[in-house]
């Protein structure tokens, strides 16, 4: 059985800065990672520009640098799926208990048990750095055409649709730098939007809108995705008038937003209507010695840099936790 | 009269991360600074370990990189100083109303009016990212000495000291790091603590502990700091037994701990019990479209990350404060 002060669940920018503060407080911390590539959502961003210090970045980069920063101060990484994760039980409280574990003093915490592809393991405390993923449309063809011209990561499959055309739907910031990074290399992109203003910041609304091959469909919802072997066009419906219409699309990208993946939390932490996990700026959840930073963290600003602070803010809180329990 | 959505006074990682993600958001904004040099405490730290993606970069160059992003997104800056702040009246905030300000529509906020010594400056929000400075003894030579052998910054004036005796005072990060940079360089470094243990990281401790030339002194304080026209010694109190003695050195390096720069705010917004502006993870202070972000803010954790997270978060809410007043 292995033993720790804190794991960490998750290697995004959240678990990453956890891992570093962790490390550098003296814990014996372990961060797992579903993925042999650590960064999160990061890794799909082509290019991160407000992250403070280091401009223009790719996504791609980013994740990369955060993770060798780990690395870097020794921190330790797993890849390992968690399945479940169950509270200890007295005896096994004791047994934690008597062990000796890292520099941080054990004071009666009982402890979790997560059960992993990899086994199970013990520890005091939980980061839960989990993350979100990618909502879907689900629409017919969405499905069975995914990685045959549906995408959800413009960085990732964008290449691939160089001089064709291709679809965004959504009306947020993710679907408008869509827009913009795939009208470098595509014919012609239709934004396609189910309301009439986007929500995107102010400055990528005026690039998009300045892009000659960028078309935004208003009020527009997709119906379904149609194609044989490979996508072939959107029926699409203005919520307005009711017009349907089909157009012709070689690829489309589906940015309507994310998940958290809260799924083997949700059992023991409380959950907001959204789904996400319920914390305050300290990250403590309402189950004692799990703490939630990043994306699952039910919060207001969902960017690296309050990501980051949370992966902070969560250590700090586990140190204070770990003395004062 | 200049007329801006949001003046951000205060250029450390805060205010620069504000700056970003306000230029970012299309918004007038104007960024205040002190000093010529953007990077508030940050300049005056050696070495950053814990700013994810830049693993062990010098403090200097970390303020240098903010400040280039910033720049390097068009950022309006002006060097001044402010004197007061005042609301505005009814007649000023209908021509505030009046006047076209950015992209932002404005919705009946009253505005406020900044006194510098650059001359009044109107804006409808503010963001205090004033920060901190360094608190001090207040003992008898501390004043008269400093500049002559009394510093609160040993990254800046450790080099003076080179091979020569010096010492710190404080039980932080701050004071501990001091000492292991000093360490490099003088031949004696004493750190002097008023307790019994080190409130500094774990790792901090294990070092410090381990360096040949670093001797603790517990429990002591300093009562006296002599010298005529340099520092020649300090007069250290034991407080537990009451012992006094007479410790030769050259330096004494003040690391015991920061006062939130809140003055100019104080009449306007609610401070808590130590000083810092009274704000929430949304940085919304207790006067309408006034932001408290960084240092200045009441929180837990005082981090370059969670800085640059109250930036992005005080300019978030300036948004919705925009849109929704």
């Amino acid at each position: 059985m292995e033993l720790y002060d804190v794991i960490i669940v998750g290697a995004g920018p959240a678990g990453l800065s956890a891992s570093i503060y962790a490390k550098r407080a003296g814990l014996k911390a372990l961060t797992l990672e579903k993925n042999p590539m650590s960064g999160g959502q990061v890794l799909n961003t082509y290019e991160v520009d407000n992250y403070p210090g280091l401009p223009g970045i790719n996504g791609f980069d980013l994740g990369m640098k955060f993770r060798e920063h780990a690395d870097k101060l020794g921190c330790e990484f797993r890849e390992a799926d968690v399945i479940s994760i169950r509270r200890l039980g007295d005896g096994e409280a004791a047994e934690l208990q008597a062990a000796s574990m890292g520099n941080q003093k054990t004071h009666g915490q009982k402890g979790y048990c997560l059960l992993t592809d990899q086994g199970e393991l013990w520890t005091k405390t939980i980061v839960a750095a989990s993350g979100a993923t990618h909502a879907k449309l689900n629409v017919p063809g969405e499905e069975e055409l995914t990685g045959m011209g549906v995408s959800y990561c413009a960085t990732c499959d964008g290449a691939f649709f160089r001089g064709k055309t291709a679809a965004v739907v959504g009306g947020g910031d993710v679907a408008v730098e869509d827009a913009i990074f795939l009208a470098r290399g595509c014919s012609k992109v239709y934004l396609i939007h189910r309301r009439d203003e986007l929500r995107a910041a102010a400055v990528l609304k005026k690039e998009v809108m300045s892009l000659p091959n960028v078309e935004i469909i208003w009020d527009t919802v997709v119906e379904r995705i149609e194609g044989e072997e490979q996508v072939e066009s959107l029926s699409i419906k203005n919520v307005k008038t009711g017009k349907e219409e089909k157009l012709s699309v070689q690829g489309v990208f589906v940015a309507v937003g994310i998940i958290p993946q809260k799924e083997v939390f949700e059992k023991i932490v409380q959950c907001d209507e959204r789904g996400y996990l319920i914390a305050g700026e300290d990250c403590a959840t309402t189950a004692p010695g799990i703490f939630a930073a990043g994306d699952v963290r039910g919060k207001k600003l969902r960017q690296i840099v309050t990501a980051v602070a949370d992966g902070a803010n969560a250590i700090t809180s586990i140190l204070d936790y770990l003395v004062n329990q």
